[in-house]
C-alpha cells in the first residue's frame, strides 16, 4: 500500500489516495486515535462517484470511524473484462428493450464481479488494518450489493453491514445470503427504477442474521434521505464500538 | 378534563391521570417547558398497557415531547359492545381454526372501533392543548394502525405518524391511506405472526405521504428492537421542532 496524495479536508478530516498494486483507494480520517473502519462501496468508477463518496466519508468521520474504499475491478482507470463490457451491453439492450433482465445476463455480469472484488478488498483490509489510525471491528456500507453479501460471508473481520439493496443479485446468490449472520441494516429505495423491489425483499428474507433492519423510502435509486446517513452511523456504532 | 392522580417518577417524569368524560387517559411531562406532544396508540386496555406506555413516554419526554393516551372503546373499564365482543369471538374462531381472517370479520373489528375512537383522540387532543405545557404541532405514535390512518387523515393538527403496522387493517381503509400525506414512519416486524406481511407492505405502499419510511426487524409481535424507540424520537424530532 503506497499513499500517493493527501489532503486536509475543510472540516479536518485527512483524504489519502493510495495504490495497493494497480488498485487505486481513497482513505479517510480524523488524523487522531485509531478508530474503527466503515469499508464505503460503491458501483465503480471512484472519480464518477467522489463527490457522494467523500460526502458518506465525512458524515463517518465526524461520527468516530475511518472510512475507505477502493476501485472495483474494470472500472475507473482500471482495465475492462470483454466478458463484464459484454454483459453490461446485454443487459442495457434488455432494458432498452423494455425487456425483464435474465437471471443469465445478471450472473455474467455480477458474479465474476463479486469473485474479482471480493479478495481485492480483504487485501485492502489487511493493509489498512496494519495502520496504526485503524482499529477493528469493520463495517462494510453501500452497494454493490453482492459484493457486501459476499463479503459478510467469507471476512470475519466484518462485524455489521449496511447493504443498499439497489443493485441486481444473483439469485444464485440466494444462498450465500442465507449464512450471513452478522447484524444488517439493508436501505431500499421503494420506487428504485433499476431495481426490483420484490427480488429485495426476498433477498431481506433471505439473510441469516437475528438482527436485521430494512430501511425503505420513497424515491428512486439515488433519492436516499440524508437523515439514512444518521440512522447508517448510529446502527454501526451499536456494532463497532 | 379532570386530573385524578399525580406522580413524580424517579426519572422526574411528571404522570398525571386523567377523565375526559367518562373516558380515563394518562398523560406524561417533564413539568416545566411546553413541549409538542405525542399521543401514544396501543392496542386498548390501558392497565395491561401500563408498563409499555409508561417506558415510552418516559423516552419520549426524555427528548423533549409530553405523550399522552387515552382508553379505547370497549377496553379497560369502558363498556363492552355487544358486536365488537361477537367480531372479537369471531376472529378468535377463525384464528383457532387456522382460517383466514376475512374481510368481513375486520371490516365488523375494525371500522366500528375507528369510528368511535377517533372523535375521542381530537376531544383529547383539544382538552391537552389548553394546557400551558402542551404545544403543537403533534404526532401520533404506534397502534392500532386504522386509528392513526383515519387520524392523520381528519386530523389537521397531527404533523407526524409513527405506525406500528401490526394489527389488522380494512381493506376499505386503503382509499383513506392514498389520503394521508404527512410524514410517515412505519414499524414492521417480519415474523409478526397475527399480522398479514403483504398486507402492511401494500398499505405501506398505498400512503401519499412523499416522506414515508419504512423499518421492518426481525421477531414477532412483541419484539420491536429498543433501538426503534431512538429512531422514533429522531423522526418526532425533524417534523415536531
Amino acid at each position: 500500500m503506497h499513499f500517493t496524495a493527501e489532503q486536509r479536508l475543510d472540516d479536518g478530516v485527512l483524504e489519502r489516495e493510495f495504490t495497493l498494486g494497480e488498485i487505486p483507494g481513497i482513505l479517510w480520517t480524523s488524523g487522531s486515535a485509531p478508530a474503527p473502519l466503515i469499508l464505503l462501496g460503491h458501483p465503480g468508477g471512484l472519480r464518477r462517484m467522489y463527490p457522494r463518496l467523500v460526502a458518506r466519508a465525512r458524515h463517518g468521520v465526524a461520527a468516530g470511524f475511518a472510512a475507505a474504499t477502493i476501485e472495483l475491478p474494470g472500472s475507473g482507470d482500471r482495465p475492462r473484462s470483454a466478458a463484464a463490457e459484454e454483459a453490461r451491453a446485454d443487459l442495457r439492450r434488455a432494458l432498452a428493450a423494455g425487456q425483464p433482465v435474465d437471471d443469465e445476463i445478471v450472473n455474467r455480469l455480477v458474479l465474476p464481479l463479486v469473485d474479482q472484488a471480493v479478495p481485492e478488498w480483504r487485501a485492502a483490509l489487511d493493509a489498512l488494518l496494519a495502520l496504526p489510525e485503524i482499529r477493528g471491528p469493520i463495517g462494510y456500507s453501500g452497494g454493490v450489493i453482492a459484493i457486501g453479501v459476499r463479503l459478510a460471508v467469507v471476512e470475519p473481520r466484518i462485524a455489521a453491514a449496511l447493504l443498499f439493496a439497489g443493485s441486481y443479485v444473483p439469485r444464485a446468490m440466494f444462498e450465500e445470503a442465507r449464512q450471513v449472520t452478522i447484524p444488517l441494516q439493508v436501505l431500499l429505495q421503494w420506487d428504485d427504477e433499476g431495481n426490483d423491489r420484490q427480488l429485495a425483499l426476498d433477498l431481506f428474507d433471505a439473510f441469516g442474521s437475528r438482527e436485521k433492519t430494512l430501511h425503505a423510502n420513497m424515491g428512486g435509486h439515488t433519492g436516499v434521505p440524508e437523515f439514512e446517513g444518521d440512522a447508517g452511523n448510529r446502527f454501526f456504532a451499536r456494532h463497532l464500538r
